[in-house]
């Protein structure tokens, strides 16, 4: 089986790319988060609202995965934030040696946090180390309370999960205990936050979350 | 570069195994759909609405794709229709292999209309040929109106684009209008269908639409 053998030596090639990511950010005090989700949940409003709120408090670089366009980017450079775009055109994830590659666009000297946002896809990017120090997986109401149990490998890989666009909770069938039961379930030591990035509820608490983790303090 | 000749060889069999499956369909008069959309877009309610106003009218067939959980199949099941449920078991599309396994559990006697429910999943599942005559991708008002730009590839594999979950037009910034001319810069051929699962609004014209397709009317 060929195929096999290939695919295993190409995530333990990403596996080391990633390691050495880890341990440079680290050895500079960058903090790594990796947001991961289906297309449409939010990823990118998240991290504008994100970065509205903190910004002057710490410096945040972001690399923005897509396969086309650099509309995200441009979303995301226009709060302030160093911003590399990566375009994937058509892979389904982002792999170690984008992330090293993008990392030598930036200047690292003025981050304290670096996010990813990955390609919207809540199956292969699971499978990708690229780095980070946490994996992030984004959910929203209008997707369905279903999402753990039907996709538990990202739920597994991730130690924070966004429930996002609570302000869509009266017109959708969502039962929010139900997702956080069936995350749970999956991944016991998951940690939840419950936000709307229209309504603005819940970003303050988030927030202050991230600034406990760039600080080392969680 | 092994990695791209076997990738390559695989699409290669996989297309050869879709090849047979489409000829032994076609030749006992099945008409087949693959429908592919993010996680969350309403792939299996779409199907669950348009099995109830389609019952008697013609048989359906339908294969249910998930990476786990038989919850799909079994709200498909409770309308009548003949089902099989697939479980990828982590994998991020479905391959016509697993078709012609699933094939092989159903009675296609009875069958007039073959529905293939893809994955969640907008990027991976348009590059691997299931036998199907039509490809139909959905996308929900509650994602954005940048995915066609963002996920060109399978806007541009599809023949049909559906738009679902118009009811909440009402609650985020969705441009109908620059989704479809985004789609249809991509894809110019493209036919969109704008619906609502939940309000009904829309479903008679797709379902109409979709009973010429099986008389071969289209």
């Amino acid at each position: 089986m060929p195929k096999v053998t290939i695919a295993q030596n190409i995530l333990a090639v990403n596996d080391t790319v990633a390691q050495e990511i880890q341990q440079m950010l680290t050895a500079r005090g960058i903090r790594t988060i990796n947001i991961m989700s289906s297309p449409g949940s939010g990823k990118t409003t998240l991290l504008e609202r994100t970065l509205q709120r903190l910004k002057g408090r710490i410096g945040i670089g972001v690399i923005e995965g897509d396969i086309e366009t650099s509309a995200d980017a441009e979303r995301i450079e226009a709060t302030g934030a160093e911003t590399v775009q990566i375009n994937t055109r058509g892979a389904c994830h982002l792999e170690a040696h984008m992330i090293r590659d993008a990392l030598a666009e930036m200047d690292l000297s003025r981050i304290d946090l670096l996010v990813i946002e990955n390609i919207g896809n809540l199956v292969c990017p699971s499978s990708w180390n690229l780095g980070e120090d946490l994996r992030v997986v984004l959910a929203s109401t209008t997707e369905g309370d279903d999402k753990p149990a039907k996709y538990p490998q990202m739920f597994a890989a991730a130690q924070v999960m966004v429930i996002n666009k609570l302000d869509l909770l009266p017109y959708v069938d969502y039962d929010l205990e139900k997702a956080k039961r069936q995350a749970l379930a999956i991944n016991p030591h998951l940690r939840i936050f419950e936000l709307s990035c229209r309504s603005g509820v819940g970003l303050d608490t988030w927030c202050d979350w991230l600034l406990t983790f760039v600080r080392h303090e969680i």
